[in-house]
């Protein structure tokens, strides 16, 4: 007997080079959330992929929220027994900047040649518009071929994912009926290499927060003040260098207090995956492994928290030489938290190793971008196992279980808010450039995304949940 | 017998509220020259300042330089055997950011009431244009009256002050006939307070340079990486962070070696000049005292090198929240220099600290924004006498000797390409907020500038050099 699945997947070789106009339609438009002269594009942006989720066949809903839109699509064609997935993504994207070392303009949308084929090379091309693209359209070909879906499917795609999500805990609360599902399907990871799926299990928390010192009450000429009044770049500087001891230790006080020690079987086994160390630096292009010492790559990316500077400026940042000092001086820093770090404890420990460092006369001002608890999921559940199964079907080596050094809050927040455990399930590389210029999304990742997210969906249909 | 001085004097008053429109017409041209694209405003500057010298009657030039132009005026009128007097100015000002903290445009020239009279505010008003006015309109007086000047005059006004001067070691040494002089005066520099006027007689030198460090070749996702590679802001703030140890002493190999200690009685002098504490806390809105252990405040500012970090930039940098490791981190540093410290020798020692401190896979890159030393000039000699005497004619309090933070590499310049000795007489005041936001010049101060420089036209002509 022939499986429903063979059509599908034939729909979707046969739609392919459609698909991919699609996503290049969806990448041209500019929806950087984060930066409020962006606002109606973001909105375009939702507008554009409800009609999408409208044209498929789905019951779809552009809402409006206090920050960017929310969209939620359903399809119950496949009854009321049938399982429910919730799947997850966002549409929302970085900022562009630096705008010159894009050797493609970031929403032009193009495809070009690349040393596995061709590539999506956009803004959002892999984070997330390219991933979240994968489920729909696999959703897109059950429903051409079939004119139903094996499972009854919520779709949830969110607009401010890179600028906090300040709308989704109230919306989840709201709408904790709507949502309701057996499962979540988040698309938002990665692969461990180009022929190799991946589930992943962990995923790092995250506290960010701006710090701006107030030194004097304007800027200064060096000559006529420099060496008599506190410099604020200066001070900064010397508060920031402390953060770190020599070994890559963070300095904040308690700041390894609930960091929970990894099994050495588990640092086996994810050591077992492959040279992470040479992945690492192809991705990134740095010269040397760096981190804080006794710890594997891995292990450093998964399991150890960090702390970064994601931004820093003070006094003259343009061309040229300007004696100044500044009368201010700013951070950015986050850290990556691991389990059991409580997210809060954290941040108020940042507060206070700057505050305990304030240099006499100076104040601080702090902003506060989000904080969320890292988090595990069940790794024994009927859901990953099923999808585990479906990706090795797809790829041509088997899939792997893996931890990940991202954050993506919203896990916690399904877990918490609708008491569903979430299934990660991503086909972007770490090469993709995510939140750096020239970000790709490689087409066969695209491509065997949605033959995956199509069998998964079968599989699923097979669950009792 | 009255004197030639004295109506002149009445021409000056006189003329007043046109000098002080002339100034404003000066203001509004953006001078702007460490940015490339006011290239045009600084020429058209140039060629407005050179008209103005014609105007008065004196043989006006304007030179083309592989920078901005120079402008060169020259009257011969007091006869061959007349002293021969080199003024020097510079028509080019600082860039303005941050533009939104102007509470006037910065180009807009307007006069405003403030609480010691009208005030000047614009960019420019004090350093240089404002100052540079002062001798212009002495000299436009002594011609308006008399047809003639009591010595011979050559003045140059430089485009390239706040960008490096590039041009004026080779324009000094092609012309150095044409600017001979028997003394040279130099209207860049401040007075003690309001009512006292101020010879300054010692200056720092200084280093500029700009530092980037590199990591990874782009910009990374700090989920995906943070922990494992290199973080450029963070290993440039520690590096930054050991510049200084905690008693505020430089850390830089040898930095200290040549420093000439001041005598106690030349310390004493100055700390009798007033209570320095508090102008310098007035004049820059800081809310204390800081600097190196054992200094006083006039110490510190006139007798002690600095390291000031007056530039800092590194990842993300606009609004909000981005979770990006940046590929670079840059920082701008500027050392002023004392007696007697070699610039290149401090230059380098600064090079060798922060490539002593390169993290592993890490590379810089350097610019070099120039060095200069640390001048004095004699204090004893009878320009110096004279325009003490002329000064304390036409303020309340009598003429004090000063050192000041900055720096006018021009003086040192001047003493070695031309032989000549500079009297550095400026009428801004500590608070006038030079290279920051709303810069501005006291109308009083213009107002005594100018009948300042008409006294020492007098004095200077009965001087045998």
């Amino acid at each position: 007997m022939s499986s429903p699945l063979t059509p599908v997947l034939e729909q979707i070789e046969n739609d392919f080079d459609n698909a991919v106009e699609r996503l290049q339609t969806f990448l041209k438009i500019p929806s950087i959330s984060t930066n409020p002269e962006y606002k109606s594009e973001v909105r375009r942006c939702a507008e554009h992929i409800t009609n999408e989720l409208e044209s498929i066949g789905l019951n779809a809903t552009l809402h409006d929220t206090i920050g960017h839109p929310m969209v939620v699509a359903t399809d119950d064609s496949a009854g009321e027994n049938a399982p429910r997935i919730l799947y997850y993504g966002h549409y929302d994207v970085q900022p562009v900047e630096p705008l010159n070392e894009w050797e493609h303009p970031p929403f032009d949308g193009v495809v070009i040649d690349g040393p596995r084929g061709k590539r999506f090379v956009a803004r959002g091309a892999a984070d997330d518009k390219g991933q979240l693209m994968t489920f729909v359209e696999a959703i897109r070909a059950w429903k051409q071929i079939h004119g139903s879906l094996p499972v009854r499917v919520v779709i949830l795609l969110e607009g401010e994912e890179e600028s906090g999500s300040e709308s989704l805990v109230p919306f989840l609360t709201e709408h904790k009926d709507a949502l309701q599902a057996d499962t979540c399907i988040v698309c938002d990871t990665s692969m461990w290499d180009e022929n190799t799926p991946a589930i992943t299990s962990r995923l790092r928390g995250i506290v960010y927060i701006e710090a701006t010192l107030h030194g004097p009450s304007h800027d200064l000429h060096s000559g006529g003040y420099g060496g008599a009044v506190v410099n604020p770049a200066n001070a900064l500087t010397k508060i920031l260098g402390q953060l770190h001891d020599d070994d890559g230790r963070i300095q904040i006080d308690g700041f390894y207090d609930d960091v929970v020690e990894v099994s050495a079987e588990q640092v086996a086994q994810w050591n077992a995956l492959g040279d992470a160390d040479a992945l690492t630096l192809e991705g990134s292009g740095a010269k040397a492994i760096f981190g804080e010492k006794g710890f594997s790559t891995l292990e450093r990316l998964w399991s150890r928290p960090t702390c970064d500077i994601n931004g820093l400026f003070a006094g003259y940042t343009g061309e040229g030489a300007k004696t100044v000092i500044g009368a201010t001086a700013t951070a950015k820093i986050s850290c990556r938290l691991v389990a059991k770090q409580n997210p809060k404890q954290i941040q108020n420990a940042l507060f206070a190793f700057l505050k305990d460092r304030t240099p006499i006369g100076c104040h601080w001002d702090f902003k506060d971008f989000g904080a969320s608890p890292a988090i595990a999921v069940p790794t024994n559940s009927p859901w990953l196992t099923a999808a585990i199964e479906s990706l090795t079907k797809v790829f041509p080596n088997p899939t792997v279980t893996i931890g990940t050094g991202g954050s993506i809050p919203v896990v916690g927040e399904f877990q918490e808010i609708l008491g569903i455990d979430t299934v990660m399930i991503g086909f972007s590389l770490d090469d993709d450039l995510i939140h750096a210029p020239n970000e790709k999304f490689e087409v066969t990742c695209f491509h065997r995304g949605i033959l995956s997210h199509a069998t998964i969906l079968e599989a699923y249909a097979n669950i009792t949940p």
